[in-house]
Order: C-alpha cells, then structure tokens, then sequence
C-alpha cells in the first residue's frame, strides 16, 4: 500500500497523512491518532527507510540459493545477520533455490527485468565469476560476499582467509609439525584457494614441501571431515596435524581421529575454522579446539549495510572489505609426539 | 516481464511465442530457435508453472521470521526442503525478518495489501494463536508448520509430537527408569504441550508421578541443554534418564552428563529427537543415539507441495496431515544403573 492509497483510504490528503505520522503540529491531535491507528491496523508503513528514501524502490533485495547444499549451518547463520539488519529497514528478502549455475545467472535476468529487487546478494564467489559480468551489464546492484579474480569496481565483504590458515599452518609448524593436512572446499571457489595458499605460504617458509597426499577438497560436513581424516590416517606416513575448514568438517575429524584410537590435542593436533555457530562452541568440545575465528553471522550484518549504503549512493569502490580472522588457542594443539 | 512484452521485444504475436516456446510444429523452426534463445538470454519464463496457470498470481509465498532465534539449524533444514520444492514450480520466497508478535501481525497485513505474495506459510504456532484469525480475515492463503488449538479451516502439517514423547519415555519405563528427565521447548508452543502430553501419558500408565523438578524449558541449543541438564544432576534424587528435545540440545546433555564424570548408555540414558541434519548424525556420536526421528526437511518439501495444492483450488480440509516419528533404538539408552 503506497501513500496515495492509504490516504485514499481514509478519505485524507496525502499531505495530511504524511504530515501526521511525521508528527507534524498543525495536524490536530485527533486526526493524528487516527491515522496512526489506522496505518498500524492496515500494515502502512511511510516510506522513511533508507530504501525509502529513494525513488522507485521495492525494498527488497534478493539472494539465490543452490538447491541441496546451499541451505547448511553456514547459511542460516548467515542469513540471520542479513535479515536482522535489514529489517531494521524495513526491507525484506526474495529468496530464489536454482539448481544450476544457469539457473542462476536466468534468475538474476529475470529479477532485473521484473524489477523485483532493488539489489542483490552474491554469495560463494569463484576465481573466475560469470555472474560479475552479468549483474554490472544487467545494472543490477550487488553486494559480494567473499572475493573473486574477475575484474570490477562492486562491493564486497570478505574474510582474511589467507592470513587465517598461514597463521594456524605456522602455529603447527611452530610446535615441530610437518606433516599437516588441509581439509578444503572445492577447488575453484576463491575462499578455498586463498586458505591453500595460506598454507603453502606457512610451509614454504619452513621449506617444506606440499604434500598432495595431505589436500582433501569438499562440502563442509561432517561426513566429508570424516571420510577425508580416515583417507589421511590410513596412510603410511600419516600427518600428525589437521587444519579442519569449518566446525562440522572437525566434528567428523575427531570422530575418526577417536575411531583410530588416538586422542586429539595428544597424537594428533587440530585447529578448525569457526564460524562461530551459537549452538557449537569450539570451547565446549572435549578438547576444547584451537581455532580461527570470524562470524559468519556478523558478515551477514555487515552486508546488510554495505547493500543499504549503495543504495543509498554510497560509490562500490568506498565498500570493500576484507576482515582480519582471530587465531584462539585451546587445548587441540600440542607438539607432535615424540 | 509477461508474454506480451517478451513477443513485444522479439516483435512477434503473443500465440507465436507462446506456440513456439510449446514445441507446436506449425512454428518456423529458425523462429522458434530465436525465440528460445531470447527467452534464455531475458530470464523470460512461459507462465506454465503450478501457480502461474490461475490468474493474478505473482509466484511468490512468504515467510516470517523473528529476528535472532529463528535463523537456526531447524530453520535451514525447513527452508532447504522448502525452496526445493518450491523452485521446480518456479516460485519464490519472500522473507520478512520481525522482533515481535505485533510487528509479525502488521507484516501479514502489509503483504496481504500489497499483493506481493500468494500464500504465506506459518511456523512455530502457540496453542492459542492470533494469526489464524488475522490471516483467514485477510483472506490470505497460509499452511501452517505445526498445529493449535485455534479453530478454523486451515491447511497443516505436523509431527507426531505425542506419540514420539510417549513412545520414547515408554521405552525408558519399560527399562526400569522411573526418575525421567525431560528437556522442552518454550511453554505456549503447541509442539512443547503435546511433547509433555506424551510424557505425562506414559508415566501416568505405569503410575509415576511428574516431578516438576524434572522438567526444563527453553530454546534447542547446546547452551540449554548443557544448563537444564546440569541442574538435574545437581539434584539430590537425580533422573537416571534424559528425553532431549532435539540433537543440539542433546550434545549440551551430554557435555553436562561427561563434565559429572558420568557415562551416557550406562550412567544415565538418552533419547533425542532427531529432526535429521546432515551435519550431526545420532548414529556418529559416541555411543550412538537412541532417536524419534522425523526430517524436517521433508516437512518442508512436503509444504510447499501442500501451498501450491492450496493455490490450485484443493480445499485447506484436504491438506491436513499429522506423520507419525519413528523411534530408532542405539546405544545411548539402558536399564539404569542397580
């Protein structure tokens, strides 16, 4: 219901009504009351938002999702810090599930043309990323979470994920370990290359050298922790270290690491990556984990502004960030025995 | 964009677009392929989906959440099976983000007066709830997840809460366990009461009191399970057996039972309810969990199958269903300890 309609509704001008809920003095107490009655009962909400604000918004933006794998831990958490701040301005979210990358980039055409969303949410970029040159040619705003290779001036938030497994590679190294494994995303996504570089910077300097036999790739599950931990122990020259990508992949981790009779923190060291999951605390696993740390759910928030501040003007070259990653200590880190 | 603009752009008639997109041999094929390949490159959809057939749809259903808590575990599951769904019928997902009740209300209102979504659905219902009538009185299409004591014709679907409570602390009484303990949901909630229902049945039936001291309330998290099963092992007369309202709540209770020096499957035992995750695995826990399971993701799936049955004319009195849970017995349940 746009202005002219609710003050149809009540047989008001359009002046009138907005000078009422703006509090105006001139507009008499009773015909303020009114209006302020009838626009909670109608759901009207005056078009003050930072969206608002501008013309010829909806005040919604828009985010796609795979279908299956999409919609994990990492998601609801993430979602939570986008929804919270964006309905601090009123704003809601259109959420599309695809199945493929074609369905996708089909769904960003059609939302462009519909004029459906005032702006849209990308999410787990690629190195090379067609949906970069497509949003800036169908001039639909966007907001990037994480960081791709592909070329463009546009908003983006990402996370130090370089920095972030270099520090815990050069912890373990520290501590006397060579033999550490990597359990990664797929191969392709930017977030995953920037931690396997991070990692063979930290070995490099040590010069040692990579071992491919020691580079699991796959879903952040714990399934997927589990199979790859097995395939790591049952080698003959097992690691004595593991960098876990998320919280689940480390849960399936020590499972096997337990399931082989070892205990974590003694025969074999782990740092896990946390998202910082509310129902999964690092520091209430036994052993409490060395991790690190960056809430997904903050970059949800954060994002949530960065989209309102474009829309609002705010040049895509002034919001551009990548956050530093905490490294904490805890008890899953030793020297490796003997 | 509809038919008519998308034959407008190509500089065709509506029944040659429409007729080449159908496959209809009287098409040119070089006009068809032009066709086809426009409609690919503008995101054009043929209206051929479940809700674009009846007239004045946008494809569109909603969702609300409250703000922080909603975006949990339970709601990704829901959402994934939703969205499934949903999109092979090529339809959306407006999601709305609200702190309170009222503010829930007035988006209700709102969407329903702006036309934007066909049906909403509903979650997490009290035993006494004012949207039923809110919605029936806007006229807006819904499908509610879960039930309630509010009257009205309305389309549902809920789990088995009483018979999987009831079932599960049968399993414990005929063990021998007669000090119970129960981790619930919040008071009101309609799935919180008829859990306690169960509970009280099957205790009733071997003549065992309720200790009101045995049960606890509050949300599914591991925090709150740790904290509820922490003070019934500071108890004088501690339960020799735990019901854990879902697999976060259980990890707490475990931690808890651990941190005591004590062992789950021998000490004390366990059932969860499993709302089946991917990433958290009764049977990957040590010992493994005995469950009531029921996914909900295929609640969610089976929703959106229920809201789009709804918009093509099936009566709501039609989409009412109650699934039963399973109860899957593992290690985590024994006769207690003497």
């Amino acid at each position: 219901m746009n202005l002219k309609e609710f003050a149809g509704q009540l047989g008001l001008s359009q002046t009138t009504v907005s000078r009422a809920l703006s509090g105006y003095p001139e507009v008499k107490k009773t015909t303020r009351e009114r209006v302020l009655k009838a626009a909670a009962e109608l759901g009207y909400r005056p078009n003050t938002s930072a969206l608002g604000l501008a013309t010829g918004r909806v005040g919604t933006i828009g985010i796609v999702f795979r279908g299956g794998g999409d919609f994990g831990p990492h998601t609801s958490e993430f979602m939570g810090g986008l929804g919270s701040r964006l309905q601090q301005a009123d704003v809601d979210i259109l959420l599309s599930t695809v199945d493929t990358r074609e369905a996708e980039l089909a769904t960003y055409r059609r939302l462009a043309a519909s004029k459906r969303v005032d702006a849209v949410i990308l999410h787990s970029p690629a190195v090379d990323d067609p949906r970069i040159a497509l949003l800036t040619e169908l001039r639909l705003p966007f907001v990037l979470h994480g960081r791709t290779g592909t070329a463009g001036n546009f908003a983006f938030l990402d996370i130090d994920n370089f920095g972030a497994i270099r520090q815990a590679t050069e912890l373990l190294t520290a501590l006397g370990h060579r033999r550490i494994a990597l359990v990664n995303g797929h191969r392709g996504y930017t977030f995953t290359e920037h931690r396997q570089d991070g990692y063979a910077a930290a070995l490099g300097a040590r010069g040692i050298d990579i071992d491919p036999n020691l580079l699991g790739n796959g879903d952040f599950t714990d399934e997927m922790g589990f199979r790859l931990m097995q395939g790591f122990l049952a080698q003959e020259n097992r690691p004595t270290a593991v960098l876990a990508g998320s919280m689940m992949s480390a849960l399936g981790a020590m499972r096997a690491i337990r399931s082989a009779g070892m205990t974590v923190g003694e025969h074999i060291s782990l740092i896990a990556h946390d998202d910082v999951f509310p129902y999964l605390s690092p520091e209430n696993l036994i052993p409490t984990l060395t991790t690190t740390r960056s809430s997904i759910r903050a970059a949800g928030t954060r994002i949530a502004e960065m989209v309102l501040d474009l829309l609002q003007g705010t040049p895509a070259a002034d919001l551009c960030q990548v956050w530093p990653v905490e490294l904490v200590m805890r008890s899953s880190t030793a020297p490796p025995p003997n």
